[in-house]
């Protein structure tokens, strides 16, 4: 498909611009896109959810599954960036300042490896 | 904080160092980082439940709860990233594609306004 | 249909039964089960995301919106049933204990009408 | 804890007595129940989330844990009771009808030990 998108600023304003299109800003509340947000996250979870760790591990190689997959993480994307624009989040600069502070709280020496503390991004 | 990022490719490349410098790939498989996203979408959730719309279409503006928004939706967005790059999917790309089918199945003229349908992104 | 269940005892055997009788008791591990569950209430979301309070409120005026909400919550009903038998959790027991403890925790008179404090039944 | 509950039925009249007494059945509308419903099995997505199969199967052996478990199902059970109320939704006849479906649709003979097919509840 001719769909290459330069970057988040780009995605945000075709998102914006389909919004538009089709009067649909009156259902993009914060409250109605975090409700979809989740709902696409769990339509997610239900791809993985009866899997071994190995076949999750290779879903990828069932052209049938990656395809499902690619398109759930899509939905999961294109929601939270619309919920974004919407509360005037700047997503990079949200996660940047996040990582960072994640960075200094999980110090790598001390939670190198470790299985007592949950091991986490967030 | 001096915590700028250019892109999403950069995003992915510092989470990887993070999991790396953690010894935490062996528990970012795709089932479990799955679960994380979907564990912070509930998060956010949270933040809007007992909201009227009027309430959440202002949170931003309690600079407490605003905060509070900003680092929900940054959780969704590294677990989002990082479950991309563990699955080999491009997000833009997927996204772009994504909006393309939706821009031709939810045809701006057919669906302008309205509610009978699902006002949707996906 | 003939489905009459009299209590949660007998809904937990019918559970174990359906498994047992499609050898899927390999499948109903605690962390595939929880996923299926939050899986199912993201659906449940999908019901409600886009419509207004009010529409919301009568929803159930609508029989074929009826039909579906009741699918799901059956769908929730029925994962968090076998999830507590998985982990031998007596449901009606945990529930009454949470129950005692936010008794006591929002105080009836202090809450009363509260929207500084999430009114919330947890 | 002198909270033993006798089935689903006073579960009921307990959360409504509850919601009354604080005035919350403002807060308790289809919609804010659904999304807290769906935060709380997010919560117990979180408990799990970074286990093994094995881990997670054993998780009730640790009393932390198990506590943590049983009140996050408690939580989802609450809910869960809250939103069929304000629905009218009778869980167990929902759950009874649902579980004959699925009792038909997936005939034992057929989806025994299937992995082809997601075996599920519902």
């Amino acid at each position: 498909m001719v769909s290459a998108m330069r970057d988040i600023g780009e995605l945000t304003e075709r998102l914006r611009d389909f919004a538009a299109a089709r009067d649909w800003e009156q259902f993009h509340t914060p409250k109605n896109l975090v409700m979809a947000l989740a709902g696409e996250a769990g339509e997610l979870l239900a791809e993985f959810q009866w899997l071994t760790p190995e076949e999750a591990a290779h879903i990828m190689n069932d052209p049938r599954a990656a395809d499902q997959v690619r398109s759930e993480i899509a939905d999961v994307f294109l929601y939270l960036t619309r919920l974004a624009d919407v509360l005037h989040v700047d997503l990079l600069g949200a996660a940047a300042d996040k990582l960072a502070e994640n960075e200094r709280r999980y110090d790598a020496a001390t939670y190198r490896g470790s299985r007592s503390k949950a091991p986490r991004l967030t």
